[in-house]
This record gives structure tokens, C-alpha cells and sequence, in this order.
């Protein structure tokens, strides 16, 4: 057994039976050893950028570590990006990269840099293997690493005893009873969800707290995976935008987390506060990303609202939507037509805006949002989860602008036969941009900056793309040619795609 | 006049009025200012691959810097690859970061990462300009930079004096003396191309030396712009395989370096050195990547070789072939189509393995190869090109798995209606780690290992994926196919692409 194949047992027998992969010539012995061990599960991804937003899609999903494997130093460079939104997302990945020969090093050969610094960028754990007798134990602790709370990448450079399962903190007694005390004060609180209590049972928890003690409840903007439908507590998000967030905070005099972090302007703005708590508002944590805020709040409701039930999402679906489509009426459609126990992979952005809204009373799905706001991760996550979860149907709505970072996933997509089902939110531009130029104070602008925002010449025709990567595609101009395609998607097997095209184009 | 516009108008004053974008709201400001600095063309590309990649062509082209716009932290990992080939070319890019606003960077909102740190993977020069009284000197300073021999990629983080050129330093009387020295003396001696080096005036110098001299030449493995064709001094270049190497630098007692570094194994192998310079034969700098090596060459040629003339390619095309698409009849076929002027932008890899004879005698051309090993150049390089050389033909010679790590260049080549030629040459695999996968000894694989190597499941249709984005296509599956195809294509302006079918596909 050489040092590739006890790598690729101690992964499997570690319970890391996925591996998304880019290869190189330095991870051939890898790609051999995958001959035998055949509960390894190799899926070859066109660009390292739809194999780390795969494992992170996997990962959100499973709960439990994908594997990949790249290639050098510019391999890992490639797919930095997806680890960045994998770190935000606390996302178990075994990330796995192949480096020169360690007596090839000195040469400072072409593909030569410094891998260890880019390593360093994605943070997490780090181990760099020198000896191949260590391959086994290394591997067994980077799994170990990545489960470990709150779940992290854990990088493995390269040149078989399966590790414990790390389990969360539980938060003290006396923490959970002073949060009892705040509630019982009388002055307004708010419960911001994050992490891993954006779940079912932290969910019913804190549902349970805001009707026993009259808190405000929240979910952090961007969760990693928020299970929401009907039959569960709908908790409305933290807005986007600095104004929005002002309203739902304004009033509150303790902001408690549990699991998430204290709201900040994902950018700066003119004249426009980055912390986003309020002046006069006390934030207190009730638990910690690397804690177990689902116990925490458990505890917390058992505490101040022992008898009360949660109130739960009533399935109301918007009515069928006709004519042309708009961000509001595919939002509607999508909300009337999501099947039951779907995963939707969110990276509409602008076009998106509506669809808490239209999906908040569609049947129990999941949501995995775009955390770290590296865009392109849309089509890789749906990838990963539909690995993750081959039973479900997967739903990416995927942004035109966003979807040509990585649309090579479709291809992976097709070859895996994924039950995802995508939609391209297309209305031919960089539109959030456009806002954005307005907002940082930018405007004024004439047709040249415009039309560095402007994806319309040409028009991308995404029919013609995923079609030539083998992914079944039709295009809709109306929600009745949407609704119709949408159920054919869903009621065949293997990937489709929707190119939406959205009426307010340019 | 703000500091995006004081920014631009010194990029501007000091050449560098190309910029090569994918911005995002930390770079609203500079979007905006191009609207009042027409000087400055934007040029959007649909991924920091294509935006970096695009960037490397232009500067190996045009030989001044273009600059390019990217959005932070994952911004700049998404082009990190493009920058890798350009640090290992000694392109002048002057990269241009936008960062958080000073005051939103303690809030670690989604997007922040340690920018400073992968800006310093690049290596080069880099600067984090922290009042904006002094981004229109730090420009300055970074195009400087970017030109200082044998240039470099100088990255300028944002939160007018045009600077002086910087020359190359000539090499001491002495040191050419000496190496006239080691040519008279009846030792086997070798001259070792590179960097600056592999131009016209330079080539025709080492010709010269050869005839007076008796030395080989060689030119290293992979040059960032080779002036070769009919007229020319051709000089076969270093190997890429270590083999081959040997061979070429047998009996070798005297290895000159011009502009290039000591040959280095690409990868490490079993029982191979890294290390390709023979046992026996001492190494020799005669000019290094930032000295003036075609001075030293020509002074060097004044001494050893007063009267000698260089040996110039005569103009020899191969027959067209007919029949099945072969690598062998695919590379004579261009060989024989080649136009007048045109520049070849060449990541091939193993279908391309003959080119380089059968363009030996073809007209005269600019030859761009991956000089860092980070695939996905070809189209990006090949865009970067036609925008320095608007009036020449661009061949774009691409492998299939490498098309599909940047294909969206090709989008921006529609949109600029840019002569590019593009010929897939699909073999339907990753063969380069076919051969890789015997070559490190971990051979004997069977189906699964195989499959990770396999793009032929499904099948990728470039034709449909070239005319999804605005670039005509066709398909050729024979030798006469490809010519007419060729012909039409450099007969006609804007982009084209050509899906070369080989016939020994999986």
C-alpha cells in the first residue's frame, strides 16, 4: 500500500467518501490509487472553481467532509474562492492539495510558488505531509479539523485509524440562565440565529422563546443552510441593506446570538454606519460558532416558555403567475411550483429579492446562500448537494452574471447525472452593480461606466451553453412557458436548465 | 477630480490606457471615473481569469502594461493563476485591487480576507495606498515598477507625473569578454535564450555567435513571445521532457545563460533529476532576466563573430494533408495556413507536440507559450493580444481541458470584435495526464483512475458553447474541413472558433 492508497483509506474510513478533483501530473498517484479503493467516489470538476464550491455544497448538506484534490499551486489559487465561502459557511472540507516532490522543491520549476502562503489565506487547519508514513495519521487529523466546531477547511498538502467525531461545546448553565434573565428584564430583545442554529430544532427553539418571552427573532443575512418552509418557524432574515437592517433592529436594547455573529454592512457606504447595531444596543452571546447554540436554545426555551409551541409556517403558495416574466412573477412561480424536500441553491441575487417572500409558505426545502459573497458558487453548491443528497430535488437560480464564473459545473452535472435543476435569472447585466454604483455615491455616470455592467452584448445565450456541456435547456420569456418547463425539470431525471429571460432587461 | 479619476488620469499620462475589468462595488468609484477619462478603454471579462489572462497577452504584445480592475480578496484569487504565467513571463501589468473602505475593514464583513497576503503570493511590487492624496504618485510608482527590467505584475490596493522608463542594465565589458573567452576555446559551449531574448535583433546576434563560434543554441522550453518563421534564425527549443534534454545538452562543457535560467525538470519523476544541466558542464550567466541581454548578445557577436551572418529560416510549408485529423495533420495543416504577422497564442499541450515543426518554415509570427504551467491561458492571452496588435491575426491553439477553464474569454472577444482564431484541438481528455500518469510510474490503472482523465462523458460541444456567447463556430473533422474553415476564419474580421475533432479520441 503506498502513500496515496493510505491516504484514500484512512479518508474512507474516516467517512470521506467524495472526492471532487482537478488533478495534475503531482496527484497522478492519487488518481491511480482511486483504482483501488473503490469506496472512494472520484468526480471530475473542469475548473478547481466548481471543485471547492462542491465539496462545499456537499458539505452543507451532509454534514460531513467532501475531499478534493488539486493540483499545485495554482490549482489551490483556482479554487480559493469557493474555500473562501466554505469558511464563512463553516463547511467541513478536506481540501487536498499535491505539491512538487519535496527534492523536485529548490528547482523553483514553473508551476512553483508558495503554496503554503495561499494555505495560509483560506485559514482553518493546515498540514503539510513530509513523510509518507505520516499520510495515514495526517489524514486522519485534517478530518478531524474540519468536523471540529464550528467545521472549517482542512488542507492537507501533500508531497490510515479513524479520528474521533469532535463534538460543540455545550454553552454553561449560568450563561443560559442570564440570557433567561434578559429575556424576563421586560426591555426589548432580539434573537439573531446563525451558523449551525439555523436549523429545525434550534428554529422551533427559538420560536418557542419569542412567543413565551416576546423577543424579536432573526436569521443572520447569509446562512449556510436554513431549513424553512411550511411547517417551520418562518424567522426573517437580516436585510442586505443598512437601511432595511435599521428597521428591524430599531428599538432593540440586547442583541443576543446564538451561533451568529453582530450584523455588519457587507460594504461601506457614504455617510452610512458599518457596525449595523444600533447605538444604545447591548450585544450579548449566548453562544459561539464552535458552540452548541441548538442545545443553547433548547435550554433557553425550557427556561423562560416551557409551555409554549412554536408558531409554524401554514403552506400558502402564491397563485400561478401569467404574462411576462419579471423579478416578481418568477419569484411567484417558483414559490407555487418548489416540490417537496427541495435543496435551492440561492445566487440570484438582484433578481432573487423576492423569493423569501414567494417561497415562504412553498413545502420544506432548504436554503444554501452565498456566505462569503465570492460569486460563482451557485452552480458548484448545487453540484456538491446534489452529490450530498441524491433523493432531492436540487433548485440553483442562478444569477447570468454569477453563473459564467463557473458554469462549468454543468458539465460535472451532466456526467454525474445530478437531479439539479437550474434557472438563470437573466436580465443581461451586472445589476447589482448598477445599484451599487448608485449607492457608493458613483452615480451620474454616462454610457462608458454603464457599459462595463452591461452583459447584453452579446446576449450569452445559455440554451446554447448548456446544451453543449450536455445538460437537457429551454428558454422561458413567460411564467407559463416557465411553469411548464419548470415541471418537466423536475418530474425527469438528470440536470436541466431554464434560461429565464427576465423582461426589465436593458 | 476624485481619486478614481487622479487614478486613471495617471495610468493614462503614463501609458497604460487598457484596462482589463471585472469590478464589483469597491471599484464603483473607478467604474464611474471612466466616463470622464476617455482615454482609458475598459475592457469587461466575464471572470478574473479572463481579466488577468487578457492582461499577460496585452503586455507580452504590447510591451507597456495594461492595468487591470479586480474586486478583493476572491476577486484577486480568481486571477491569481493569470498572474502566476505573467510573473513567470516578466509581464508589466499594473493589477489594480479595490479593498474594503479603510474604516469597514475591522468589521471582517463576508468578503474581507488578508488581501496583502495573496497580493504577495504574486510577488513583484505592491503597494496599499491609504490616502487618497497619494494614489495619483503610488501609480506612478507601480507602472515604474511593472516596467523596472525585466518587468514584473505591480499590484496597487485602493482603498500624475509620468514616471521615467526604466532601462535594462547593460552587462560589464568584462563579463561579455569573458564569455568570448569561453567561446574561443575550444570547449563545446551552449547559449541559453530567454526572457528579453527571443526577439529578432537578439536571435539574429545568436546565430551569428553559432556560425562564428561553433556553439549551440537552444531557447528555453517555454519563452513568453518567440519571434520565429521564414527569415528568422529558428533555435530549437529546450525540451520539455528530461530525456530529451539530455540529449540536447550532451557533451555540453559550457552552459551560457542570456536572459534564461538553467533547465529544470517541469515535475519531479522516479529516478529522474530535476536538475537537467549535465554532470560535468559548468553554468555560465551571461545576462540576467533584468540586464540587457540582446546589447550583451550583439556585443558578444561583434567579438567572437565580426563577419559572420545569421542563419535564417527559409520559407518552407508543409503540404496540406488530407484525411482524418491527426495531432501530425492538424499541425501541418496550420503550418500551412499560417498568415503573414500573426501572433500564436499555443496551449496545445500534447496535440501541439509537432507544431513547432511544421511552423518552423511558415511566415513569420509571434509565438506566446505557458510560461508558468497554470492552464487556462491560451484564450485569455490570446484576447490580451489582439487588443496590443489590433492590425495582426491571432491564432489561438487551445487543448480541450484547457479551453474549459476560461472559455468566457471568448465572450469578450465578441464583444470587442477582437481577429481571434481559436482552434480547439479536442482530443476528448486530459491526454497530458495520460502520459503523466504512466511517466510517474504510477501506471497499471484501470477503469476509475481513467475515467477522472476522460472529458468525453458527455462530450463538451464547443460549437454550441462558442456561438452561446456571440463567437461564430465550426466544427472540422477532416484535414480539407479544417483549411476551408482556417481560411474563412483569418479571411474574415471578429472572432472565430474551430472545434478540431482529432481522430484518436476515447
Amino acid at each position: 500500500m503506498n502513500g496515496a492508497e493510505a491516504l484514500i483509506r484512512t479518508l474512507v474510513d474516516g467517512g470521506v467518501d467524495v472526492c471532487f478533483a482537478n488533478p495534475g501530473t503531482s496527484e497522478m498517484h492519487f488518481v491511480a490509487a482511486l483504482d483501488r479503493v473503490p469506496e472512494m467516489r472520484g468526480i471530475l470538476g473542469l475548473h478547481e472553481g466548481v471543485v471547492t464550491g462542491a465539496a462545499d455544497g456537499f458539505g452543507r448538506m451532509a454534514g460531513r467532509p467532501a475531499t478534493t484534490l488539486l493540483h499545485l499551486g495554482p490549482g489551490l489559487a483556482n479554487g480559493l474562492a469557493g474555500l473562501h465561502n466554505a469558511r464563512r459557511a463553516f463547511t467541513p472540507i478536506v481540501n487536498v492539495v499535491g505539491d512538487h516532490a519535496t527534492h523536485h522543491a529548490p528547482y523553483d520549476a514553473p508551476l512553483s510558488s508558495d503554496l503554503d502562503l495561499l494555505a495560509g489565506w483560506v485559514g482553518g487547519w493546515l498540514r503539510r505531509t513530509t513523510d509518507v508514513a505520516h499520510v495515514g495519521a495526517d489524514a486522519a487529523e485534517a478530518i478531524a479539523a474540519a468536523m471540529s466546531p464550528p467545521g472549517r477547511v482542512a488542507t492537507l498538502v501533500l508531497p490510515a485509524t479513524a479520528p474521533p467525531a469532535p463534538t460543540r461545546a455545550a454553552v454553561a448553565d449560568v450563561d443560559v440562565a442570564a440570557t433567561a434573565a434578559l429575556l424576563r428584564s421586560g426591555e426589548q430583545c432580539l434573537i439573531l440565529l446563525g451558523g449551525a442554529a439555523t436549523r429545525e430544532p434550534a428554529l422551533r427553539a427559538a420560536s418557542r422563546i419569542g412567543v413565551g418571552s416576546g423577543a424579536k427573532l432573526l436569521v443572520e443575512t447569509f446562512p449556510a443552510r436554513l431549513e424553512r418552509g411550511a411547517g417551520l418557524p418562518a424567522i426573517e432574515r437580516v436585510g442586505y441593506l443598512a437601511e432595511h437592517v435599521a428597521d428591524q433592529l430599531g428599538g432593540v436594547e440586547h442583541l443576543i446570538l446564538a451561533g451568529a455573529r453582530a450584523p455588519v454592512a457587507f460594504f461601506a457606504y457614504p455617510g452610512k454606519p458599518s457596525d449595523l447595531v444600533p447605538a444604545g444596543c447591548t450585544v450579548h452571546v449566548l453562544a459561539g460558532a464552535d458552540e452548541d447554540a441548538v442545545d443553547a436554545l433548547e435550554r433557553l426555551a425550557s427556561l423562560v416558555a416551557p409551555q409554549a409551541e412554536p408558531v409554524l409556517q401554514k403552506p400558502v403558495l402564491p397563485d400561478l403567475p401569467t404574462g411576462g416574466l419579471t423579478p416578481h412573477s418568477l419569484a411567484e412561480t417558483i414559490g407555487a411550483l418548489l416540490p417537496e424536500n427541495a435543496i435551492v441553491s440561492d445566487e440570484s441575487i438582484t433578481s432573487g429579492r423576492l423569493l423569501p417572500l414567494t417561497t415562504a409558505g412553498s413545502p420544506r426545502h432548504d436554503l444554501l446562500t452565498l456566505t462569503g459573497g465570492a460569486i460563482g458558487q451557485g452552480l458548484p453548491v448545487a453540484t456538491g448537494a446534489a452529490v450530498a443528497c441524491p433523493e432531492r430535488p436540487v433548485l440553483c437560480l442562478e444569477a447570468d452574471g454569477s453563473a459564467m464564473y463557473s458554469l462549468g459545473a454543468l458539465w460535472t452535472q451532466a456526467r454525474e447525472r445530478l437531479n439539479v435543476t437550474t434557472v438563470i435569472l437573466n436580465n443581461g447585466s451586472y445589476a447589482i452593480l448598477r445599484m451599487e454604483l448608485q449607492r457608493v455615491g458613483a452615480a451620474q455616470t454616462g454610457g462608458r461606466a454603464a457599459d462595463l455592467l452591461d452583459l447584453s452584448r452579446p446576449s450569452i445565450d445559455f440554451v446554447s451553453l448548456a446544451t453543449g456541456m450536455g445538460v437537457p435547456a429551454t428558454r422561458a420569456k413567460t411564467c407559463e412557458e416557465l411553469a411548464v418547463q419548470l415541471r418537466a425539470a423536475f418530474g425527469e431525471p438528470g440536470p436541466h436548465l431554464i434560461d429565464a429571460q427576465l423582461a426589465a432587461r436593458p
